[in-house]
Order: C-alpha cells, then sequence, then structure tokens
C-alpha cells in the first residue's frame, strides 16, 4: 500500500477499506507515514467526509494503537460519561459521586482545560492535596476498593489519536464531524467501558455551534460505540449560556459541592439528574432503574440526603485532598477582588453569549490558551441571570472574582458583550435538545 | 500571521491575499512552515481552487522564491516554448532551430522525461558528446555568439516550486488547475522570456484527459503570464495519440532529423509549423510575421532548404555532439531486435492510446517510472497508423525496437491494449483544439 494512493482515493470521495485505514493509522502511528501525508488526508477527510463504516473503522484503528484498558476485574461492565466540553461545565463533580451512591462502580480519567472549555483535573486542583497523577495500580486498587476514582490518564491511550490531534490542531482541520467522533471515541473505547453517556453541547460555548452540528457529531459517536459493542446514549445540551452559575476553578468546586447538598443552581442540578439518570438506566442493564421518572426521585434523594456529598468527600480523601474544603468551600481558594457588573438598562436578558463568559475568565488567567499554562484557580465569574429572566437598571448580571485590576476591566469589557437585552419577554433557553440512544 | 489561519481561509473558500501567500512561500521555502502546513493548504487549494488574482500572486511568489534570469544582455526580446508534456513529443527539436534560423535568438532549458512524458535532455543524449550540462556563463555566451541553446537549468530557478513540486507528488495534490498552472508558468516567468508559446496537450497521453481541461489549464497560464506582464499564446493540442510516429529517444531524434530535413510525418511537421508560427508571431511583436499564412510558408521554406537542419547542426557541434549522427542517424543508439506488431483483424482504427504506447516504451526502458532511472536510448516504438486510417489482417501497426526479448513481450502486451478497431468509418483526430491568445 502506499499512502499517496489512500489520499487520493479519499480526496475523490470514495471510501477507504478497512484494510487501508488500519494500514495508514498504524503506519503513522509508528511514524512510517510522514506528518504531511496525514495532513493531506485529514484535510481531503475534512472535505469528502467518511462514511458510518470508515469512520468506525478509524475510531477503532486509534483506539488499537495503543494500550486498551481492561477494567474486567474491577466490574463486568464499567460506565463512564464524556462532555463535549463547555463553560460552567462541572457536572462530573457531581454525576460521579451521585452513581456512586447507587453503587455503581465509577473509575474516569478526565482532562485538563484548553480555550473555552474547562477541564476537570483542573477544577479539582482547586481542593489542596487533592492528587491527579495515578498510576494504573493506583486506579485500579482504588476503583476496587471504593468504588470510585477520577484522575488524569495512566497511560496513553490512543497515541494514535494524540499525534492526530496536535496535526489537526494546526492544520486546519479540527471541524470535521467524523474525526472529532473518532478522536473522543477513540479513547473511551480505549478507556475499557461498557456503557458510555455522552452530553453533546451546542452554542456558542460549545465546540458545535448549532443543535444541528450536535446531533449529527452524537449520532455519529453513538454509531460508532453501538458497532464496537458498546451500550451507547447521548444528550443533546444547550451551551449558548454557562451551565449553572460558577465559572471558574474553585467557584464551579463550590457549585458542585453546594448542588451535592441538595441546594445549587436549578438549571445545573436539573443537568446532573439527567445525565445520572442515563448512566443509572445503561448500569441497570435493563434491570434495574430502567424507568426515568423513578430513578430521578431516586437521584434527588441521594443529593438531599448527603450520600452522594459523602462519595464526593470520600473521593477527595482517599485521592490526598484536603476535606476541610469540601466542609466548608470558604476555604477554597478566594480571589481578592469581587466586582458586581450591573445591567445597563431594564429589560429582558436575551442572550448571555457562554464563549465571551469564557473568555473574560481566560483574560483574568482562569482559562488555557495553550497548553502548559499555569491556572489562577480562584477567579472566575458567577453569571446570576439566565436568558428569559427580567432585569431592572443596575441589578447585578454577574460577578467578578479577579486577582488583578487590569484583568478585571478586561473582564468586564469581554461580559458587556456578553449580554444582550430586549425590550420584549424572551423564552427562557432549554437545558436538552434531545437524547439519542444506540441500538444494537 | 500564521500558517494555520491562512490554511483555514482557504479551507473555507475565502480568497487568499497577496500578503498571505507571498507570506506563506516565502516562509514555506524558508523551512519555517512545515509541510504538514504546506500539504493542508495544497488539498484545500485542491478542492477550492484560487481567483486569477491567487494565481497569478501565487506564482509570481514562487517565480521569486529564488534567481530571476536576465536575458537582456542577450536580447532585448527574448521567446520561449513549453509543452505540458506528451507521447513523441519531440517538437522543441525542430522548432528551436527552425525559429533561429530567422534570426530570432533561442536560449531554452529543458528537461528529463518522467513516467508518460518523454524529456528533450534524455532525446539529446542520443547523439553522443551532446552535453546538456552548462553553466549559466557558459549558456550565455553560446546564446550570444550562436543564437541558439537547449541545456538543462543552470541554476535553481523557482525553488519554491520545486519543493511543492515534490510535495503535490506525494500527497495527492497534483491535478489542481491553479497549482500546475503556477507551477509550470513559475519556472517559465523566472526563466526571464518576455514572449511564450505554451502547448497544452490533452488526451490519454497528457495531463490533462479532456480539451475542456486542457482549455482552462491553458487559459489560467495565459492570465497569469499576461497578468505578469509577459505576450502569451497557448495552443492546445491533442495528445490521445502519440505525435509523430517516433516514441523513444533515440528514434525521436531520427524524426526530428527527418523533420528538419523537410521531410518527417505530416502530422509532427504540422503541429511544428504552428507552434514556430506563434513563436514568430510573438517574437515580430506586431511588425514581422504577424500574418499567419505567409508566416508559414517562410517557415515551410526554411524547413525544406535546410537552413534549419544546419541551425540543428550548429547547436549539436556547439555542445560537442557527433554532428555525423545528425548527418546520418543510422549511427544513432540502434536496437538488437525490431519486430512488427501486426493488425489481427481488417478494419479503421478508432485508438492508437498515447498512454499504452508510452507504456510499452517504459516497459523496454525507454522511460524512467522514478526519479534517476537510467534510460535505454535504442529502444521505442514506431507508430505506423494514426485513428480514421483503413488497415488490412496482417498489416503491421506498430515497429517495436526492443534490447530484451522479455521486454519486447511485454511491450506487446500494452501496444495490444492501445489499438481499438471499428467496422465503421472512423474520423481523424484533430491536431488541434485551439489557440488561446493573451491581451493586454
Amino acid at each position: 500500500m502506499r499512502a499517496v494512493d489512500i489520499i487520493v482515493k479519499k480526496r475523490d470521495g470514495q471510501a477507504l477499506s478497512q484494510a487501508e485505514i488500519e494500514w495508514f493509522i498504524q503506519e503513522y502511528t509508528a511514524g512510517s507515514i510522514p506528518d504531511y501525508q496525514a495532513a493531506a488526508l485529514l484535510m481531503a477527510i475534512f472535505f469528502k467526509g467518511m462514511s458510518r463504516q470508515e469512520t468506525v473503522t478509524l475510531t477503532q484503528a486509534m483506539a488499537h494503537s495503543g494500550q486498551l484498558m481492561d477494567l474486567s476485574d474491577i466490574t463486568d461492565y464499567a460506565v463512564d460519561k464524556h462532555s463535549s466540553g463547555g463553560v460552567g461545565d462541572k457536572t462530573t463533580l457531581v454525576v460521579l459521586p451521585l452513581v456512586a451512591a447507587f453503587g455503581v462502580p465509577v473509575a474516569k480519567m478526565s482532562g485538563r482545560g484548553l480555550g473555552f472549555s474547562g477541564g476537570t483535573l483542573d477544577k479539582l486542583e482547586s481542593i489542596a492535596g487533592f492528587n491527579v497523577q495515578l498510576t494504573e495500580a493506583q486506579f485500579r486498587e482504588q476503583a476496587k476498593q471504593y468504588g470510585i476514582v477520577l484522575c488524569g490518564q495512566t497511560g496513553e491511550l490512543a497515541p494514535a489519536d494524540g499525534k492526530l490531534y496536535a496535526l489537526r490542531d494546526v492544520t486546519g482541520t479540527v471541524p470535521s464531524i467524523p474525526l472529532i467522533a473518532g478522536s473522543i471515541m477513540s479513547k473511551k473505547l480505549a478507556s475499557g467501558a461498557k456503557g458510555i453517556v455522552l452530553d453533546v453541547k451546542c452554542g456558542s460555548g460549545a465546540f458545535m455551534p448549532t443543535v444541528e452540528a450536535a446531533q449529527e457529531l452524537a449520532q455519529v459517536m453513538v454509531e460508532i460505540g453501538t458497532d464496537a459493542g458498546r451500550d451507547m446514549v447521548a444528550l443533546i445540551s444547550d451551551m449558548s449560556q454557562p451551565l449553572g452559575h460558577a465559572v471558574g476553578n474553585a467557584l464551579e468546586v463550590t457549585e458542585a459541592i453546594e448542588t451535592l447538598r441538595g441546594r445549587g443552581p436549578k438549571d445545573f442540578r436539573l443537568h446532573c439528574l439527567e445525565v445520572a439518570t442515563y448512566l443509572l438506566k445503561i448500569a441497570g442493564r435493563g434491570e434495574k432503574w430502567q424507568h426515568e421518572v423513578e430513578t430521578r426521585s431516586l437521584l434527588e434523594e441521594k443529593l438531599d440526603n448527603g450520600e452522594a456529598l459523602a462519595k464526593f468527600r470520600l473521593l477527595i480523601e482517599i485521592q490526598g485532598g484536603d476535606v476541610q474544603m469540601v466542609d466548608n468551600p470558604a476555604l477554597l481558594p478566594q480571589a481578592s477582588m469581587i466586582e458586581n457588573f450591573l445591567a445597563e438598562k431594564a429589560g429582558y436578558i436575551a442572550q448571555v453569549a457562554a464563549d465571551k463568559v469564557a473568555m473574560a475568565v481566560l483574560a483574568m488567567g482562569g482559562g488555557r490558551t495553550k497548553k502548559g499554562d499555569v491556572l489562577d484557580l480562584a477567579v472566575g465569574v458567577e453569571v446570576l441571570v439566565s436568558v428569559g429572566e427580567e432585569v431592572r437598571e443596575g441589578q447585578p448580571l454577574f460577578a467578578i472574582h479577579a486577582n488583578d485590576a487590569a484583568k478585571l476591566d478586561e473582564a468586564r469589557q469581554f461580559l458587556a458583550q456578553a449580554i444582550q437585552y430586549s425590550d420584549k419577554r424572551v423564552l427562557p433557553v432549554p437545558l436538552f435538545y434531545g437524547v439519542i440512544e444506540g441500538k444494537k
């Protein structure tokens, strides 16, 4: 086989065979196919797309390019969740202990934030002492003994994806549905979960700008997982405005703890309940937790009676974190300045643009513009209004948590761009736009 | 500027600015932009094309990436011809001395053959002693003193093109009109000619398969040259069947000498007269040789009275070639076996596929499958029939000149694929499909 023939075939809109895709990924991972040929293939895929069969083959080839996690000694049926990334998305911090409270083992590897999207590992590092770097042995031991673990990748899962993702980033080939789906799902398949709930977000603060694009991506990912023998659910959720109130690492941990205490913003609580409902439904494998309304009340109970919080406290404790910070979130990193951003006129809130809020937090050092940037975990923005709310002039819309006056001013400018007012009543934005369940 | 932003802009179908194109070419030539980003941009150009303005800018940027030849000390108006490459295309060997016989200085750099296309330098090396490697000083001196020179490139013209062409070859981005046009024209612009006649071929033995594709390429090249201040003519010529009878290096030199003696195949003689007519028309600059029919008879005279042949003999002599071979082409390299390929049935010839004839010659070692291959200059195929001719069963269609019986058999199989018969009368193929003249 020759790489150039495979590039030409895709360029001309033909479907690649399983042998061609597997050979290309194997040789590229081994360094035998140079980056420039991979870049040309990626751009041809950007323009010509991939069939379901090709996308599944590509994803499996990337998943098999490195070590495959085998969790069968921990549980006979591991579940996992994945969010496509958003602004204020601290769902994992709530959903993991909540599901663990039902005795379902949750052993999850998360990532760091980049650009608009925050990262669960960064958020957790707001808690002093919390160790996100576990060895595989520690990961397995903790999962077995306590049924809950949340850390960074223990080894290199799907190295082909890592290499291809870095290349896509510098060759303008990121926004391609089969490549995005393949990238996400290759790591999910390699991580060994048998049931996967995907939270695919759309809107200005998400990777997918529209509901339609998110649905398309979700559909492809569900197909990949299903064809690979996994039980799949994908939720399409809104990310036109931030999720919950808190955006910024320590602020988000505080909000997650509040939610685990049975409080927290209503939209965020509902979002967590929805994700957890489907995780339990999948984990129940047709026997338990199949009735969504019943499951919902069981979940609310665990949030309200402190069982979910206890699991979170356990997670923090066994990974070396300071549990006093869980008991009293005021001990988490605090910004030196808190200033309100006030409504400049009365009206209905027509927009709270998630991307602009994220840029405000980035400007204050709460997010990364490039890999390796060190974060200021204390800074962030509390979003005090949602689309559809009526506000009066001078009412606080945001509380800005900053450590630097100049950066605070920068953040203020982004927040001014985030808000739009309307004279007429505006409908609230739905939390979810739909659910796609995999059919075998 | 960032390379990735330029890639994304083109990927999304926007026109690149002059500054962006110039920066990209400059940084790529300098090695500051890696091959993988250039590969992604090339594939984006393949899909999204380039405007006339962009193509001209790209070509000029590639032309200016290295040394620009200045021929003003040799002539105030240099002319050049370029063929897009074909099977049996020995036109330069006839046209150059023919035009030189009118006192028009011709100082041309040619290339080697690769794949289907033969190369003028390889053909000339059939003549013992002929030196194709001149220094720039030798090139200039000979052009000044004798008004005729034909050799390989003296320095690196348009190095950006060399680098990009090598990359296109392995990334499936060769067949893109702006990239092909830019590649050819960047070298032509860098070589300093003020008037350029392009011979753009179409058909199975050419780079462009159809008349329409060749016309499009020709149009773009004429536009590039015109916008760069050059006088341009492009001929669209047929390459569905070989040009003339001879395909193979020494055989083609023999045919060129025959033609310079006023004989040779009619189609090839007409082709040379047409190209030379436009070269003189351009060289005449509105003052001389403007009337094509008159020019044609002047040209025929020079072919028939031996003046063109004398210029060819002079060219061979001053570059160290054995002029006895010109006087007696039987002294040129000769194959050890000559076998006829006979018509297997009676009928009209419906096809003599140029690509299959080229593959027969390649199979016998008369062409290159990769750069650096050493050629057998003696082998080749004489094509004894043209499309439209009526043949009887057992009539010779080809004479195969070989040095190896096994390779001769291989050649025979390709030739069998080249021929198609028809029971009904078939029209001859036109030599030319049109002319495009640049308008300033």
